[in-house]
């Protein structure tokens, strides 16, 4: 057999009702001032910049709030914020809210800490240490706070790309409350996100006894939470599961790394700005069916472990929860061109991929 | 439900063949100077230590071997070996072996850092760095490559007990070729050990969802070793499966911490000088038994998850494996006593536990 098998997972996670605020003065220890760096509306609806404020202020630690982040946040974005922070002396970042903001904290610690640097590093292959981070997530699905990933907006090279640093967070304090304030539609994309990470990462090339641990759990929780995603409000068990379904498929990608479907989306948020977590399910149930011409029993398998009994139930729930996306040939091309490009997605996938592979998954639901 | 979940794992985890010849550069980064501690053999019959030794010396890393780890450590040796560290500028502590030299290593890496520190201070609950230590486990029961935990001999008070400082290792290097050297009886009661680990966290007032799925990805793999258990050689993916329980059960425990199983086994230990898995093993039917009291179908399930189909059985394979041991009524009494003293491992049960319990759990097998 010989198991090739790393585990790591440096973050340290409460997932508890109160979870700022029993942790208070965890997060103040990480340093003496703050930038706290979330979107314009939701953690001020959902309570956590209160709970987060609240609690710096209760350890007398300093912070500065910025609140302006971007969905898919931009490199140009990141560099505006980080230096705001090298002004002020900010040592150390918390995010709150979804991927976007949790990404934007991690690119903007490592920019603040290196404080000399241009932009130019985030895409370089040095090795650069980030201020401390911590996270508070608000939705289900990016799992950006227990993974080492930062995902901006590249102008440059009109698409979404993961910056070369790993940068995990200190902290994770998730709280499920949030979860409740948060509109359907987000409920239901970003739980579709999770569901990407889970299966990505359990047909892996990089897939480990451990990592598959993880999936594995993540997909029994991720089972119990259908009407959820359907669109009922969740009650304080249902959030429970999405958030602790999120938290383990984010630290199943943190040694996998994600595969097709995540590397399909990038163009389709870039080009057509539809929501991340559609923008990657509506190309689940094309890459489920290409794997079957190598993993059928196991495919199948993973699919009553989600709860779905056949691949049409999916390909139903996936239609009926988040819609699809019609593709033009000339859109196809350019996302097989891009895709091809994409040298560590390509290798995350358990059999070789050619170019009629990645058509079937662009244009399985339509 | 109110879930309240803490996740920690700060170890960074290698499992396969050559784990230290493939991690080598990153064990050498720990420090400049090394002190590898371990026992009188194995290490040098296993090719652990030589590894080890290769690894730091390819890498010009300087080191120096203390080979007289005693088992079950006493206070006084970790103190004799600390001021060995003290007087030659260690930097970074290597444990190689089973539980006693990675205990150990633990406990010299916290009191060569705090070096004008007398061994009070191994008990007392005041916050306190260790140097940074890496663990080489070349048995499959302690976990101690995962755990924050040193357990050590207190002759002052007749019993072991765990130090106050919990100290993860920065680094576990897992390779399961050790094993293939290991005598049938350490693998036997190394594994029942796991056993016991597993058990006495899944069934825990500290259990979370997080370490119930360690633990039952735990007894998955530990199902399948009954041979190896049993006292045939185990083949590569056997010892495979040894180690990955072992690591599980150590992930596990670190967060619930262990119970009443364990919480007895000092005794046998320190006065009987019976093994640590045996000294476990023997009252793990008594605790599950127990615990039928208020989770008879979580019981039965578990045991089926670990290839038993009744308590009969387990108690056989427990019985034909490590053996019985009788006590006498005033040993009965004494580890009565004792155990009513060890207030957190009472906490951890999930029942409120009365004499009679443990009187039931001391004489189950007999």
């Amino acid at each position: 057999m010989g198991l090739i098998m790393k585990f790591e997972i440096p973050t340290t996670i409460y997932q508890e009702v109160n979870a700022v605020k029993n942790h208070a003065s965890e997060l103040s220890a990480l340093g003496k001032k703050a930038l706290i760096v979330t979107g314009k509306n939701s953690s001020k609806a959902n309570g956590s910049l209160k709970d987060v404020i609240d609690a710096l202020s209760d350890n007398k630690t300093e912070y500065v709030i910025y609140n302006k982040i971007e969905e898919n946040p931009s490199v140009e974005q990141i560099m505006v914020v980080a230096n705001i922070g090298r002004t002020i002396g900010i040592d150390f970042v918390i995010g709150i809210g979804g991927g976007s903001p949790m990404d934007a904290a991690k690119a903007i610690a490592l920019m603040i800490k290196n404080t000399d640097s241009s932009e130019q590093v985030l895409y370089q292959n040095i090795p650069l240490d980030a201020l401390p981070v911590a996270e508070v997530p608000t939705t289900c699905g990016t799992g950006s706070e227990v993974t080492p990933f930062a995902i901006l907006t590249r102008h440059d090279i009109h698409t979404k790309q993961s910056i070369s640093h790993r940068i995990f967070p200190m902290l994770a304090l998730v709280d499920p409350k949030y979860l409740k304030q948060a509109p359907a539609s987000v409920i239901t994309n970003t739980a579709i996100d999770t569901l990407g990470h889970l299966l990505e990462s359990y047909f892996n090339t990089k897939a480990t006894d451990y990592t598959k641990m993880l999936c594995m759990c993540g997909m029994k929780e991720w089972a119990k939470i259908h009407d959820a995603i359907r669109g009922i409000t969740p009650n304080e068990e249902a959030c429970e599961k999405l958030m602790f379904a999120s938290s383990l498929g984010g630290m199943a990608i943190s040694h996998t790394s994600t595969a097709l479907p995540h590397g399909c989306s990038y163009y389709l948020t870039y080009e057509k700005n539809i929501p991340h977590g559609k923008a990657v399910g509506v190309f689940l149930p094309g890459y489920l069916a290409s794997l079957t011409k190598e993993y059928q029993p196991e495919v199948i398998q993973i699919l009553k472990v989600l709860g779905f009994e056949s691949m049409e139930i999916f390909c139903d729930f996936i239609r009926q929860t988040i819609g699809t996306v019609e593709l033009k040939e000339e859109e196809i091309r350019l996302i097989t061109n891009q895709l091809l490009e994409i040298k560590e997605k390509l290798a995350a996938v358990p059999y070789t991929v050619t170019e009629t592979d990645i058509f079937k998954i662009l244009t399985y639901l339509n």
